[in-house]
């Protein structure tokens, strides 16, 4: 065992720290995206199938903004068993596929990179080991240099596989440039917050110390951002957490809200703010706490704790930073409740089941 | 106020009730169907994009399965704030657009809707309403026939949901007559099993009657039945369940498991049981709690409680059945807790919020 590992939740903590370091490094590793994104616009594919588990599909779920808004394609969130499991003959002929996962030895993703390059489909490796089998069976890999996770729970793969994505996104929609300068700006804002961000978090966790159920609201980019939170409470602290857009929120959720069950709600400045200020307000009429996290945070009325975060300098920027937040509760949950998000129980850091 | 939806729960108890003559009843309708996917054929889009929120999202899950295996189409949950909040401008030549809405009144659906139809692609609802907004703003309506649904909680319209999308892909594929029949003789087998289940659902809800989290698990078809059920648990019943896949358990929420934290799993007899299998063992081991529940519940190791359900007549049928003892134990729960699934607090029929 890594001898920096050894207390509770010391190898997490220190991945969160090493964001912003490792934001800048991507940002600065523009042609290797440029490249990729030129194959995509050449060959004029106009379906981006992204495929992964956890907070690997988490980061799809942001990809769907960033090829939707930056480059005006259709990524999705494929499904995995569809081709692996039931053998579904689907058309791809207008499709390139994106793999996710930090280990690259997920099985069946792996898998599905496999048949789908069988077929004739152009597959990429977003993946954290360039020598993992699932770089071997790409035909492009991009490796997200993380360093090795030594925390189970994932943090810096998460918002390095963000960023790729982002990247990748902006190159395909011929405005690399601008969103590698604006990475690093993020990555600058992110390192400056990040002590008194740590400081805050621990006190709200003392607020949530009694908590067994939580839901996470996020809209638009930030529903990944709610996703991969929600996972990480789940994961590390035992709470029953679910993500929900602001709207689900009002179709039927917010009937089960009640003092003991608070909402974490992301609020960044963009057109989504007014669903997620009309989400809070029925959250607070049903008697919930609210958390407020983003750089709107101030501008949700009713909620308990507002953590205001510095306004990306481009929209699609946010989830980067807003994340941060969730990760730090999700430490100090932990160590509140003598978890350890180092090592949860029952778990390794590369997921061979089927 | 209905003299009938007095009592509590009694509302949506009934609608379960309806289930298996709504599902005859759209058997019967085939026609509908088939000139709907006759469209689809003839103008050979190769994505379907399905929007809906809540359970019309959960159903959409669904039709990503059969729209997949029975026609070989790309269907796709597509995100509403993409183009609704945020104004993408994606590349829709080779789509048609799926709407999902019992009331047909949400209002975001219904604006993702004429936005579509405005850029010249061909819209679909499915709606229960068929002079809702959604209707008419829709080039065409499949009507769910299903009545009024009184209860807040939905139910009937979700299983004609599920059974419309079956349906259209089925006719899609060209195999349309003989899913007709499957959905008849699953609607007889259901109507024969549901007495029995009503009274082991109780039974089962007693046990569970100190539960504020679950996890849900389903893979393949049945996610959407896993998200369904973790919905109706959160809404009825204030419970903080999570819908994962079976894969996605072993990435992370296993290690959320113990003995006050359940696990209900979905086993049908298809290429995913396998999955379902390694993860039961695996909740198993972190001591949880585990319900199966489906074709196969009895061959899942380790299971506390295995609720057999009728074989489908074709693997794609059986979330029409699975769903059902999940519905009924969020009555029986609700109940149980006093909570009233008619009216859960805060909630109307109709979802307006942005």
């Amino acid at each position: 065992m890594n001898a920096s590992a050894r207390a509770s939740g010391e190898a997490y903590l220190r991945e969160i720290r090493e964001q912003p370091e490792l934001l800048a490094r991507l940002a600065d590793r523009g042609e290797d995206f440029a490249s990729v994104a030129a194959e995509i616009r050449r060959r004029g594919w106009r379906t981006i199938r992204m495929v992964g588990h956890g907070s690997s599909d988490n980061a799809a779920t942001y990809g769907v903004y960033s090829f939707g808004l930056l480059a005006g394609l259709t990524a999705l969130r494929d499904s995995i068993s569809l081709s692996v499991y039931y053998g579904a003959e689907i058309d791809l002929s207008d499709s390139c596929v994106l793999a996710l996962s930090q280990s690259g030895r997920t099985p069946d993703v792996v898998e599905y990179v496999e048949r789908a390059r069988r077929r004739g489909t152009f597959t990429i490796a977003v993946t954290n080991d360039a020598d993992s089998p699932l770089a071997a069976a790409a035909d492009a890999v991009l490796a997200l240099g993380a360093g090795e996770e030594h925390a189970v729970a994932a943090t810096k793969t998460y918002t390095a596989q963000v960023a790729a994505l982002l990247l990748l996104s902006a190159h395909a929609g011929r405005d690399g440039a601008r969103y590698c300068d604006a990475l690093h700006a993020t990555a600058a804002a992110l390192q400056d917050a990040l002590p008194g961000l740590e400081q805050r978090l621990t006190a709200v966790a003392a607020t949530l110390a009694g908590i067994d159920r939580m839901l996470v609201l996020g809209r638009g980019p930030e529903f990944a951002t709610a996703r991969e939170i929600a996972l990480k409470l789940l994961e590390t602290c035992r709470i029953g957490a679910t993500a929900l857009t602001a709207t689900d929120l009002a179709h039927g959720p917010v009937a089960a809200l009640d003092p003991l069950f608070p909402v974490w709600a992301i609020a960044p400045s963009d057109a989504s703010l007014p669903a997620v200020r009309e989400a809070v307000a029925r959250a607070r009429a049903a008697g919930a706490m609210v958390i407020a996290s983003g750089a709107a945070a101030g501008q949700l009325a009713g909620a308990s704790v507002a953590i205001a975060l510095p306004d990306a300098p481009l929209p699609l920027l946010s989830p980067l930073v807003s994340i941060v937040p969730g990760q730090l509760l999700a430490g100090a949950l932990a160590h509140a409740r003598g978890l350890d998000p180092d090592h949860p129980r029952g778990l390794r850091k590369v997921t061979d089941v089927p």
